[in-house]
């Protein structure tokens, strides 16, 4: 076999979304009202969120969700992404192993959160939202909303994590040329961030804190929805055209994955690979391993805790069960910004519970050794966040290599990495550190968690 | 129709590249060595370059030149490349016109210019070279060459002019990250460098004398050669490979182009797209309009003069026979880097005088206001270079409304501007001027030309 990529045509573009919650036997426990502590309805949710997606996150019945004309006509941007076998990493790695990647770099802001931006936009839309906020990390999510909010006519408030804000001014150029406004967080455009700021002057900011100013403001401004880039169900569920096409191109390539590997912050790129290939594991029982690749700073599926959690840092958000650090934890300042998250989403911590789902946790520095490698033979320079998968993968590979065992390979690179060049110059200095993590630290923001439930 | 994206599988790239000479009817003049005044000899070139590449240089008789296997398979990183159907564009603007665009900015260097590097590198590798050097202006093409030469295990040298060295640390990580090495020029490296320096200590530096230093490090290094990204023959020869594919794809789209742009440096992507359609108005007199789109700063299609001239600013390289600005014409600091060179390749020139190509030259502002109507209805953020084909674009449609006149409009989109975003940031905030040229100036520097010949 000569080719290299496997290319689908826009016809091949999935019409409906799979909604893997239908199919599980064990369904995900309902998220709980922080206050009474009982299982929220669908209206609790509907002043935060368009009731489009809120319908959405609460179905458990529909298989299938038909994506809207208008969302499949925006996805034609830059989708059906290429299949890709990575036969130059192959050969440098001397493996017997077939190592394929779905490249969800191709998007025109980099990476695969635009899948799920499109459709938040279009319902905000249609059901006549005019104004929009969400938080961003590393600034993947709040650049893909950026144009999917232009797109459809919305004002969109990001804020996005201090440190973040600084270090990444791409990023922050790129949601503002799409014509969004971006707020450092914490800022005092909030009364989450007023308080952290006062407690701590000199705070750089977190995922969680974003969150709640997200919230907030959503909350106090007319007319005026609040979106997420991971974590929640329905957000999983527009990433599912990922694992969708790559299902159709693996047959393409006359191959089934034996494994299939994506990075972990929240779960949405992870998600979005998984769940249609999951969909065989779970009706017929399909072999298949299915790994989710953490940083070695936040580690909450290989060595967090299943248990009911906040989504932010203030405690605005409904509480969610899920496998978590603790939602007062902070990671290490590692690069890869959007794997930075203390939690999991609640259908893929069911998964992980009921042994659908494995773990690996990995320290930066092999990262982006794993990422230069990677480049050097694929030519893509990855995301920091997708070098997480890249090196799972590679060890993956070596251990076929140590076994003598052909095996098929299957993981998402997610992003590019040409907006982070600063981390692969701090990496080639010699100036990054692994980003651990001490068993005491996560006991003692686990320990938290017993207050709140 | 409903289709945005016109796509083609790998068996449809190109297997030959179209070398448009053997098609004209008025050759190019021959270059010239500058001591005699005599033109050259294959032999002639060979030191600097590889043999492979100078038998294409100056071959005029074969119109198709085999593509080698090893490079097609390089080519299938990325390629083929799709062709779009800007409907969001032509929507923005009201206008009867069908704009196309063929999307070169999805390699994985973000531009065309990986297209001749791969070729570049691999005839070198093929003749047993160890070093290659080049010169880099924004950085395009130092990275798509930094690519190549890690993929045929080749050392590589890169001079990039300083202000680009200073003002756009990404690109130069981006090569550094691939492997090469990355020299600021002018550079004290060189004598051609250490001349410019002495005489003018501040000197931020430019293509030309980026080339000179380039040439003197290869000319002086045990097997090396020097390789460069635009002007001569067989670069252009290399990116045919865009128009072959467009061509197919707009037979696709059941469409032929009216109008087809592309934005002008040295003019490797506007021959890249342009030769496979000049190849219908040369051989059967096909009506289309070519229009090389030129910043207004550096305007020598427009309103320079065909004269022989130096490739570089010392005076180290043959004479071309080319419409020029004078080769120690400096132009203003535009964003886009890679069109401020002073001279036209020799093809792309005789084409010109013999009226088979137009040229219009484009304000910076007026660039960078059709580059961000673009990023918010197509979704990608062009390159600075890029924009300049794009505001031709945008006049031509413009121009089809008010004549109430359907016409389709084929452009190319060399690459994205996702490492220039600091461009953009200057553009929100008013700080960015025309960058214009007056004509004493133009003048001037062509009247020194008649000391060379």
């Amino acid at each position: 076999m000569n080719t290299k990529k496997f290319l689908l045509q826009e016809k091949d573009i999935p019409t409906a979304w799979y909604n893997i919650v239908a199919d599980m036997k064990n369904k995900p426990l309902p998220p709980l009202n922080p206050k009474t502590k009982k299982p929220l309805n669908p209206e609790d949710l509907y002043p935060l969120f368009a009731k489009g997606l809120v319908d959405q996150e609460v179905n458990q019945t529909d298989a299938w969700i038909e994506i809207p004309e208008e969302v499949r006509d925006m996805y034609k941007i830059w989708r059906p992404t290429p299949l890709v076998r990575a036969f130059g990493l192959e050969k440098a790695l001397d493996t017997p192993a077939h190592i394929y990647f779905k490249n969800e770099s191709v998007s025109p802001v980099g990476s695969h959160k635009l899948n799920s931006a499109i459709p938040q936009a279009y319902f905000c839309k249609k059901e006549g939202v005019t104004n929009i906020t969400t938080e961003t990390g590393a600034g993947q999510w709040g650049a893909a909303m950026s144009l999917a909010a232009k797109h459809f006519g919305l004002e969109l408030a990001v804020y996005m994590v201090k440190i973040s804000y600084n270090q990444k001014p791409y990023r922050r150029l790129i949601m503002q040329t799409y014509g969004a406004e971006v707020v450092a967080s914490p800022s005092m455009s909030t009364r989450a961030g007023r308080d952290i700021i006062t407690k701590h002057p000199n705070y750089q900011g977190s995922l969680g804190t974003a969150i709640s100013e997200a919230v907030e403001l959503a909350m106090q401004t007319p007319n005026c929805k609040y979106v997420l880039g991971s974590v929640l169900n329905h957000v999983m569920l527009h990433q599912t055209v990922i694992g969708l096409e790559a299902e159709k191109q693996m047959e393409m390539a006359g191959e089934y994955p034996d494994v299939l590997i994506a990075c972990f912050g929240g779960g949405s790129n992870f998600s979005g690979i998984a769940y249609p290939f999951l969909r065989h594991k779970l009706l017929d029982g399909k072999d298949i391993r299915v790994i989710a690749a953490e940083p070695a700073c936040c580690p909450k599926l290989t060595r967090g805790e299943f248990q009911y959690d906040f989504g932010d840092e203030a405690g605005y958000t409904p509480l969610i069960p899920m496998y978590t650090l603790g939602h007062s934890f902070t990671p290490a300042n590692i690069h890869a910004g959007g794997l930075r998250y203390h939690g999991a989403g609640s259908i893929v911590s069911q998964l992980r519970k009921d042994g659908y789902v494995d773990a690996v946790d990995i320290p930066q520095l092999e990262t982006f050794k794993a990422a230069l490698l990677f480049a050097k033979t694929e030519g893509i320079i990855p995301a920091p966040e997708s070098s997480h998968a890249i090196a799972a993968t590679i060890r993956e590979a070596e251990q076929a290599k140590l076994e003598g065992k052909q095996k098929t390979i299957l993981f998402n690179l997610s992003g590019h990495g040409l907006i982070d060049m600063t981390a692969y110059d701090q990496y080639l200095e010699g100036d990054l550190t692994n980003g651990e993590v001490s068993d005491a630290d996560i006991a003692k923001n686990i320990a938290e968690l017993d207050k709140i439930i």
